[in-house]
């Protein structure tokens, strides 16, 4: 009966409905009340510091530093990027009044920070000595969002914006590679999730962006989820606030820029990349509790909730998150389901018989292997290797979902039927009609051009016209 | 020469020029281009990341979870609570225009979060189980300043806010008071400020609150800074935002709330309690760099500048933030002098002929002990310790200027003599009035009612009616 009641609609039956009841049920979430806003809770909060501190050291690592600029910028720092200002107008919040008056200038609240990041560059960066000059920031931003969905399209959400400036193009290129490795990195070992690196195609481009790369990751429903962008910004930005420096030989250069970010739409991405009809499944690196422990105490047993505490305790010191549940009001029954539901990894039931036998009830959250009795003494030992395998097994199960999902495909009607249910690999001919003609008729996009694709050239899989990149191009359904 | 283009204003000749032209100079800020708001550069950002993994930790320590809410309130909200609303209402940024159009409801950038946190969690608390409800935030506020100094008072800061929920007075009180003690102990034990923690007098109360506790710190010039403030809100938000629960006994009751808050502020409390004519001083546990390593190489030395490398590894492998200043086109001296401004605690000099002799010579920041030569090989190991013993000296160093810039006084030519240069210790009537006369008068306000404060009890310092509050009240001019 509990399980009904918590149960979520099967992801099979309507994949939207099972995503947005389990994000709010699950207490990752809830609605803010202003339009399309949300309210992260505790438990999606967590994830997010927990991804975040990963990201930040890896950024660190490579040299960034970090900065914090401000939320309100001059209306008129946007136009000056006409493709910038063209591309994010109509999502603005705009600040009219401020201190009880009507300010002379209307203040935008950040939707990216190149423009005020770009004026502040000019300021600091006048020799070659000081660049490559490498920024980033954890931040807020605010895009109006008329279609929200929480995590992956809300007004405002939580991301790191990188910008970096560099003498040099090769310099510059290379910055954005680099950000897009650690992207697909964080994707891989952290959230197991297999993305595809690439290029967007222009008509997919960043406003204001020479190249935009992105890692596109397939949810659970066949559709993609763009993951993270890197921007490889060229001199559009340093022109228009006049980014310059003086060169080793005294010339004065335009620096090369670029930016690229993360955000909390990762959460909502592990969420469709692994989550199933019984609600969501963690990742143990990310999960904010790796292991919950059940004691079953029937009406009070002090000797077992001790033990519980122990071995929460010995876990704990063996460096894996761990949460002991225990509410008094619950049955066990109850909580099995209920952390289920919320992506558990790993599940110990203990009870007077258990501890008895020294051993505690091991429960996988994918279930397939069942219960198994562990020692409680050896648990701690092996628990990081538990959840190392069940992280790695969640990564194969993912990658194997894609790739029986993604099909190389040459006719208009293989194309069609590829990316009703998942990704067609095509060759295409690069023009933006045709690119519309084909989204008119299936929805799909171009997702990215992939990195390491193979090379490939003929026809275009739409207009038949010769084809443009030198490989395939991923089109999906997209999110 | 290098000295004196790169010095400062002393502090005793103009301590508000000596303060703007530090934490430029230092780069800690930067000027951003709407009203009174700041850039946070690298240097400065670090120092606040430090002091937030720090106070974060605490937080969490003692059962409090993060989460995020959204940064646009309703307008509508503010209003709910009569005194916040008039509290706030000057200083609010209101977004009237988003996605194109003009909102049917405008907007406010958050200046602070209870009333929206009091909406979610009217939501998440209906039983006493879900009770205390422990929440904090990390994030961006904005409140529109027309006198912004920076770091002090700026138009958008950096902050954490607690909000929590209880079932009773009794455990809000308490939440109150832990709140407070942590945040004297993250002042005291990182920041080296020996501040004094009270309670807030009623004309100095925050909008909407019961009580409002404080910590107060002395900066170099007298006066006082607020520096982290703790409210005991009563049931004013549970009842503007119907925050109940059903108790034990089965009865609909109130709950109790309070807020707390420290902000990016106390950037600028360091600066301004540890700085001196050369500059800044930064404590050590707090300071990006806690060791300066500068290579003495006269047009290029490899092996003085592996060396440098080499100790700079093996003091990091010590848990010390060691920087090595490698940069070829600047004078040794040049470079002393830069970082003695920009406040780094231990300076090495590292030359040919120190190299020989095995040994480094070593500087402290507050220079009163000279230079003297340090085995490299005992370094590593040394240095955790003389680290500590520069944090306890600037921590005793602040202790004694408070003490001796704190006089008891019992007549009012004492008292504008004493708040003139320092701190006032006297009995008060307590009323509003008499507090807006003092003001007047001196510019000095009711800093706080200290908690350890001695019982004492007379004549008003200023009116001669009886006192108020049992205990005398320390009065200075304040930031």
């Amino acid at each position: 009966m509990a399980r009904d009641e918590r149960g979520v609609t099967a992801q099979s039956e309507d994949f939207a409905a099972w995503y947005n009841e389990v994000v709010f049920k699950a207490g990752l979430v809830d609605r803010g009340p202003a339009k399309g806003t949300m309210v992260i809770r505790p438990y999606g909060y967590r994830m997010w510091e927990l991804l975040q501190a990963e990201l930040d050291r890896r950024i660190k690592d490579t040299g960034h530093e970090n900065a914090y600029f401000p939320l309100l910028i001059p209306e008129s720092y946007l136009s000056r990027e006409a493709e910038h200002v063209e591309g994010f107008s109509p999502e603005l919040a705009v600040v009219t009044h401020a201190g009880g008056k009507e300010l002379e200038e209307s203040l935008v609240v950040r939707p990216t920070s190149e423009t005020i990041i770009g004026e502040m560059m000019a300021k600091w960066v006048s020799s070659h000595r000081d660049l490559p000059l490498l920024l980033n920031q954890w931040a807020n931003v605010v895009r109006w969002e008329l279609r929200p969905r929480m995590f992956l399209r809300t007004t405002e959400f939580l991301w790191q914006e990188g910008h970096t400036a560099h003498a040099d193009e090769a310099g510059a290129r290379r910055e954005t590679m680099l950000a897009l490795d650690i992207y697909q990195e964080v994707a891989r070992d952290l959230a197991a999730m297999p993305v595809i690196a690439g290029e967007k195609t222009p008509g997919e481009r960043f406003a204001g962006a020479v190249a935009t790369y992105t890692i596109e990751a397939m949810m659970r429903d066949g559709r993609a989820l763009q993951s993270g962008t890197s921007h490889y910004l060229g001199t559009n930005f340093a022109t228009a606030f006049d980014i310059r420096y003086t060169g080793e030989a005294g010339r004065d250069e335009l620096c090369h820029t670029t930016s690229w970010g993360m955000t909390t739409r990762m959460i909502g991405a592990i969420v469709m990349t692994h989550g199933d009809d019984k609600g969501l499944v963690f990742p143990p690196r990310l999960a904010p509790h790796q292991v919950v422990i059940v004691p079953i105490t029937r009406g009070g047993n002090t000797e077992v909730e001790q033990a519980a505490d122990e071995l929460a305790r010995r876990l704990r010191g063996a460096g894996v998150r761990t949460h002991v549940d225990a509410r008094p009001q619950l049955s066990p029954g109850f909580k099995y389901n209920e952390w289920e539901m919320r992506g558990v990894p790993i599940r110990l039931e203990l009870g007077p018989r258990d501890l008895e036998a020294g051993t505690v009830m091991l429960v996988k959250r994918l279930g397939e292997e069942g219960k198994r009795a562990v020692s409680i003494d050896e648990l701690p030992q092996l628990m990081p290797a538990i959840l190392d395998e069940f992280q790695q097994q969640l990564l194969t199960r993912a990658t194997e979902f894609r790739d029986s999902n993604t099909r190389t495909v040459d006719s208009w009607a293989d194309f069609a039927d590829a990316v009703a249910t998942g990704w067609a690999l095509a060759l295409h001919c690069g023009t933006p009609a045709c690119e519309e003609d084909i989204k008119s008729g299936t929805a799909a996009t171009p997702r990215c051009i992939p990195l390491d694709g193979a090379p490939a050239s003929g026809m275009c899989v739409r207009c038949g016209a010769a084809s443009a990149y030198g490989k395939r191009v991923i089109f999906g359904r997209a999110y």
